[in-house]
């Protein structure tokens, strides 16, 4: 008998869930289930296509319907699962046309993602107020692009300013409001924090901090938003207010959710019923730096825990590592970046830090084109070890970051990540690498404590 | 009395040198003399002024007249140092007039640097052969350009490149001449290296390859060259055949060179002899992979050394740690870098390797603007330890090698490497890092083996 796999969610974890699965067994049963009616897409691409940067929707396709044929997934889309059944191992799935069936698995994979926080504010439910989170989201925002002259934006996250872009790019004035005293609070200190707000605001875009939306007004449409008492016109209002982890499903079946209210998982991806794994932006990821719980739910990790989770609900064995949470965007003329922790998280849970930031070019001083690069590293004070960083440049952060993610990885020291043998040439790198500096002043500190 | 510092030579070694002393010690005097017209300036930048990438050779100086006034250097162009003292600590000074000059010193800083290899064959002292050094180098080269047809470029190294790509860029047809029978061959292995040579024809430039330049040919000036025999017609030809450390001024003195003919000096860049330190391209260094000396004479390299060498020669206490060899470039459209061992250096001394090459995107796939980028993976097979990288690709090359850089630093093995925690945005990184991919693919092979 083959061994049948269902996998619920088919996007980044799930579809590479899928691969790992067929991989590992070629002649496992294998049915992916969406609700969704698009097969695997990136959402982190969404905003870009608004922004106008990729062509269409339809280019963030990530694997072309052939992949399913050719891999024999049995692809359901616009399918949900309705229960579970652990002791028999039966999921129950509704496809559009309200036909029920049971499903038996051998293998169960969790991949149901995680679904935007909507604040359950006044006028939350008004035509004209989305989320940013999938194709028909992205559809419906493009929409109002056409007529839209003013966007309010909750939520000064990544997908928040990404969004924000997106409106600024089709000139529609913008303003973002996040409640925290300032932006990007859970990859960026405030130091970090203030300087990208002065780069979006020259831009055009209004930023908002430590000011909460009370209200979205309108009477059949958003009109606008009441902020701190006061009202800012809104033609549109996208509420990127963060993500919760997708766990409706397996409310009572035992499944332990963790303290981040995320599915719990071992390093196999196993949640703690037998038979069922999860994988994605339902699960709970742990800190390689504090050992702790945490979120990291980006595609990345929902790439690697989906893997992971195929490969061992086929019966193969795979574990995954705990996570750094390396994080990158673009928006406007730079990118920003963050891995490891902030200050402020690592003082969340107890730590000291000690940090420097420094400002430094892309290129040599001489070389056209070369871009500012802000970097801040993040260090504890008794071993030295590097615990995060955060950067801000025109060009090249993303690869920054993984320099850094890799020095965490490893437990570099502040001072051995000076002593880095980095290279250099005019058109690409200055003669001192930034992070390099960055990390002598943090090693000083260290010293002289 | 304050302690006297003489520098000879002040370029990047040299003056980062008595930047260093100067901060140890406010009251030393310090002698910086070189016998170049200019003070310190980029020889990095100068092939891309050539290629008119950077507007002009003034742009490459490195500090203005000012710096040399407020840091109380006294330095001293068109000098050279005759003769070295090093029982009395009294070099021989003769500046441009022909005046000679004793000065004392406490240390004495070697910066000399290296001159170009100038292959002693038929020809090589024609009117129009070049290297590509000094900016008197370039000035001379510029004026060439302006007439020259053809060119031919002896040596495929960095500079060989950068000096085709230079000539490329002013139209005049070019050929490069590799007497090893592959380009780049102390940095690529050959599969890079063919790769990497179909780029640079496809730009224009003729590559051989594995053939040697017997002649220059000309009567008053150079018409050709001869290459296995063959004839090629060029008006000007740049000798790019590598450089050599400069030490003709310590012949006999008991400085000791070490296996490479370069100054042998200890983690403080101490030499032989007491009081008298060296950094720089006449330097030896230590490779961090392999243990043994090796030639690192790349302008990072030459400031970390100086600084070290400047802090110690004031009384202060610096080491320098060996070094992983990083090293970049930027030709045409595209980046190159290597860093620690290729399979051929690596094999030279008496390491097995298992490497991967694999071609991935510098972003997601769908977003426009994304470049190739090849990444080749070296790995020593027993404890899986990643020894070396290559890379070529349209962008961010040099934070990749710096990844690695990094990653070697801390001994990190190739399955380390594959699980690392990379980051991902659509317009500046693909979801699984070629590096990740590369490195996964060595991690298997060392499992199978």
């Amino acid at each position: 008998m083959p061994r049948k796999i269902v996998i619920i969610g088919a996007n980044a974890a799930g579809v590479h869930a899928a691969n790992a699965v067929r991989k590992t067994d070629s002649k496992a049963q294998i049915t992916l289930i969406d609700k969704e009616p698009y097969p695997a897409y990136s959402r982190c691409g969404i905003p870009y296509v608004l922004a106008g940067e990729i062509p269409s929707l339809d280019d963030l396709t990530a694997f072309p319907p052939s992949h399913y044929r050719m891999m024999k997934f049995d692809l359901r889309l616009e399918t949900e699962a309705r229960s579970i059944n652990p002791n028999d191992r039966i999921v129950l799935v509704e496809n559009k046309e309200g036909n029920i069936e049971a499903l038996k698995y051998d293998s169960l994979i969790l991949a149901t993602g995680a679904e935007p926080f909507i604040i359950p504010m006044q006028g939350h439910d008004l035509p004209g107020v989305f989320a940013m989170r999938t194709v028909d989201d992205g559809k419906a925002i493009q929409e109002t692009m056409k007529t839209a002259e003013r966007a309010i934006v909750i939520g000064a996250g990544f997908i928040g300013l990404e969004t924000a872009h997106a409106f600024a790019a089709n000139k529609i004035k913008t303003t973002i409001v996040e409640v925290v005293p300032y932006i990007l609070p859970a990859l960026f200190d405030e130091d970090m924090a203030d300087y990208t707000q002065k780069k979006i605001e020259e831009h055009g875009v209004d930023v908002v901090v430590g000011r909460r939306v009370e209200a979205i007004l309108g009477k059949d449409k958003v009109e606008g938003v009441s902020v701190a008492g006061e009202e800012i016109d809104a033609d549109v209002v996208v509420m990127a207010a963060g993500i919760r982890p997708r766990t409706d499903l397996i409310r009572g079946l035992g499944v332990e959710l963790g303290v981040t209210r995320a599915i719990r998982v071992n390093p196999r991806m196993e949640t703690s019923v037998s038979g069922i794994f999860a994988a994605g932006d339902c699960v709970e990821s742990q800190s390689d730096i504090t050992g702790l719980p945490c979120l990291y739910q980006l595609g990345t990790n929902a790439v690697r825990q989906g893997t992971t989770a195929g490969v061992n609900a086929a019966g193969g064995y795979a574990a995954n590592p705990r996570v750094i949470c390396s994080a990158v965007s673009k928006i406007f003329d730079f990118e920003l970046g963050a891995v490891g922790l902030s200050e402020f998280q690592a003082a969340k849970v107890g730590f000291k830090t000690l940090s420097a930031t420094i400002t430094g070019r892309t290129r040599a001083h001489y070389f056209p084109g070369g871009k500012e690069v802000k970097v801040k590293i993040v260090a504890e004070p008794i071993l030295g070890r590097v615990m995060g960083a955060q950067i801000i440049g025109g060009e090249a952060v993303a690869q920054r970051i993984n320099m850094l993610s890799v020095a965490i990885q490893k437990e570099m020291t502040a001072l051995e990540l000076s002593t880095a043998d980095t290279s250099y040439a005019p058109p690409v790198a200055e003669t001192v690498e930034p992070v390099a500096t960055a990390a002598e002043i943090v090693a000083k500190k260290i010293r002289r404590r």
